[in-house]
């Protein structure tokens, strides 16, 4: 019993003096940023120089060159992974309205769904069906759904803390509602906004289409219209919906990840990998998603330079084409990872937001969730408290099956999707302080990776 | 030692019964909270229709009524306590420019500080000295001083994590450099403004003269203009600074504390106070500071309401006059305390935001704080993990000497003092979620209080 003992105090004593550099070095990282940081002035210039980036846009390669050029003043090296990605274009502004059965017309706020077909200038006409989930949809049957518009209307879950589970348990709607009630012969569809409130304008994001099955046209109604609409249909059954886009899949082209790098001084083979998605959906700007976890990720490298820190493992900050509708870019990158042989000890994405740090949430084993949450001492002062929760990134996802601990930077939620996907998401909507707290998080993660390894 | 065991699991097993109901209850409101709760619309009317209330004004006249008629709607008896408070009026817009040695005029964003006596429209001019603070002004002594206008540039320190630590370690200049300047001679103040990044608009707040030395007027400059003011003080030392404000303070005016109980089922006599202040700065709106914190204690009742439940104690929402400038509503409710013989067991204040939750903090004995925090795995779920922090509230500090335990509902600091006593604080900048995450965070600590006591 007591040689254990003293084996265990001998242990616990050592790895307080490693760690007892830790809290000092730290505070170094969050000092450093909140005084010297650069990563909002990055973000201002991203989202109201450059603006949306939709993939296959201008301004997805006007963002290439940007994030090119700025990771060239951080990194040892930087370079760029060909990736083809889909070009959907969003065509000129939807149009949506009912005719009531006294013929009374009245106009919603939409947009088309990322991906979808559009109706062209004759658009879809029809009676609309109301259904809360895909068992009403199937319970109607194809009697009662053949030549109608569906509209989806299952609102998000407010009584979820984590917004991100209530939008867990609502987007089967948007991403498989056109397919699924195309099956039964239905001619369009609208959803109701993925959007935590009630909100004027739509959310848009993407579907995805089943190949069996007919593309039909698909559209985001705005939160509020769509408790306008469930009430209208309440109380006139003979209400006739009609929508028209002018959305369209153009060919693919040509696009790029783009990689910096400070190269390891004792393991250079060896990769922490930071990340973020340069694409954004084409309303708004692609702040908070996903301009932020973009100059985030640039910024862990600018601040291991400010500070003048050498990591003994490779530290490489990823811009992803393509996590909106596609994920090529992710998909490519772990390819290409495979095919080149890389091994990396952590993939960190930012895809939740500039908000102020709540933690970190995981896709990895449970000796790696243990280790991580053995830092939790050394986080707690900065906010991050949290870190039982499922998750990682959607980009770095493609990484899972090599075995790689997948990590997101977990920011606080409550106000992620009053913006996701709008208009809204605009580069005065995410606070400077938030936005750097995010990066400094991320790079205290870092350096704790890069001291103890997570296996 | 068997015994002593045997007495510690029938204990934990009696406690682990009792609290069994806790975790579900506790979600109960969190759920009625955020399916059903109003503060929200509440915070829309006291700020888009009422809108900015300072002490005195019609304004808070018109707050008063309207918070007595909606605590009405949700408490068991209302009633209101008569206050004088201080009745300080701004006057027309503020004016402030320099001129250079080479007679270039430049204009600067500024407002007089509350309580600050006028310059009339003669306005104050002279020469120029920037301090960063109390010492370096002492250094100058009054032959450096004397005449001139001294200018207070230190910023808030940007390495706080919790943005109040940054504000207390600030604010003294605002507070007492008029009084401090004015006895070394000079004519006027500028202080730079309060706050967490680099604005445009000023910042206000009370000052407070000693009186026994000469009233001077004093202004806030906006950050930004404090940055450009400090530059061209290095490149040009013979600046004229003039500044002209219109403030005056009128004679005290009547004014109220509105109060609204539901009876405690078993000891009414004892009263949990939850509270927030209805005067607000006469810029913006007073949404977040401190209309959020009004309507989430009100909100309190109603939760309670809505759930059917009956405290065993009194809970009382408090709404106090003149936290700004004078504090005249939580002195004269202590006092009245006192003259009433009540007893109050917890007094919680919400006057730091209406953000997303992140703890308690405190001014309370060491076990009290102790079984604040032994609920800590209930509340964790709800983002309350910190509940280390010394706090409680301005105007439930006058309670304190009875022995009250003071306790303050914790929001994220991070955008506070973005808005803080500018016409930035409006309405927009609350989100709804945030708001109600706040009143369910104090309803659950208010049944935990409520159920176990606190000593």
């Amino acid at each position: 019993m007591k040689s254990i003992l003293s084996i265990l105090l001998i242990t616990i004593s050592f790895l307080s003096i490693a760690q007892s550099e830790d809290a000092p070095t730290i505070k170094i990282i969050f000092d450093t940023e909140l005084q010297s940081g650069k990563c909002y002035q990055d973000l201002e210039f991203l989202t109201t120089k450059i603006g949306a980036r939709l993939s296959g846009s201008p301004q997805a390669a006007k963002a290439v060159e940007w994030s090119r050029d700025v990771l060239l003043t951080v990194s040892d090296s930087v370079f760029l992974q060909p990736v083809m990605v889909p070009h959907w274009v969003r065509g000129q502004k939807e149009i949506a309205r009912v005719t009531t059965s006294k013929k009374k017309r009245i106009d919603f706020n939409v947009c088309a769904l990322g991906n979808s077909v559009g109706t062209g200038p004759s658009g879809v006409s029809g009676s609309i069906v109301e259904v809360k989930n895909f068992e009403d949809l199937e319970a109607l049957g194809s009697k009662n759904v053949k030549g109608k518009i569906v509209f989806f209307s299952r609102p998000m879950d407010p009584t979820f803390i984590h917004t991100f589970h209530a939008y867990m348990h609502a987007v089967d709607q948007r991403a498989y509602g056109a397919s699924k009630a195309a099956k039964l012969g239905a001619v369009g569809v609208v959803v109701r906004s993925m959007g935590s409130g009630i909100e004027e304008y739509p959310h848009t994001g993407s579907l995805r289409y089943d190949t069996t099955v007919q593309k039909i046209p698909a559209i985001a109604i705005s939160t509020a219209h769509a408790e306008k609409l469930s009430q209208l249909l309440k109380e006139d059954k003979d209400l006739k919906f009609y929508f028209e886009t002018h959305s369209e899949m153009l060919d693919d082209v040509l696009s790029y990840n783009v990689v910096g790098e400070i190269k390891g001084s004792e393991y250079p083979e060896e990769i922490i990998l930071v990340s973020g998605h340069l694409d954004s959906w084409d309303l708004g700007q692609g702040a908070h998603d996903d301009g932020a976890g973009c100059v985030q990720a640039i910024e862990v490298l600018r601040i291991m330079k400010l500070m003048g820190f050498k990591p003994k493992h490779t530290i490489r900050a990823v811009m992803y084409m393509n996590e909106e509708n596609g994920l090529r870019g992710g998909d490519e990158y772990a390819r290409l990872s495979v095919v080149n042989n890389e091994k990396h000890i952590a993939a960190i994405e930012s895809d939740e937001g500039g908000f102020a740090p709540r933690g970190f949430n995981m896709e990895a084993e449970a000796s790696v969730r243990a280790k991580i949450k053995s830092w939790k001492d050394l986080l707690e002062p900065y906010g991050l408290t949290e870190f039982d929760l499922e998750g990682g990134g959607a980009d770095i996802g493609p990484l899972g099956p090599q075995g790689v601990p997948l990590i997101g930077y977990m920011p606080d939620s409550q106000r992620y999707f009053s913006y996701h996907h709008t208009v809204e998401d605009t580069f005065d909507k995410v606070n400077k302080r938030e936005l750097e707290l995010g990066a400094a998080s991320m790079t205290a993660l870092v350096y704790l990776i890069d001291k103890y390894r997570l296996k």
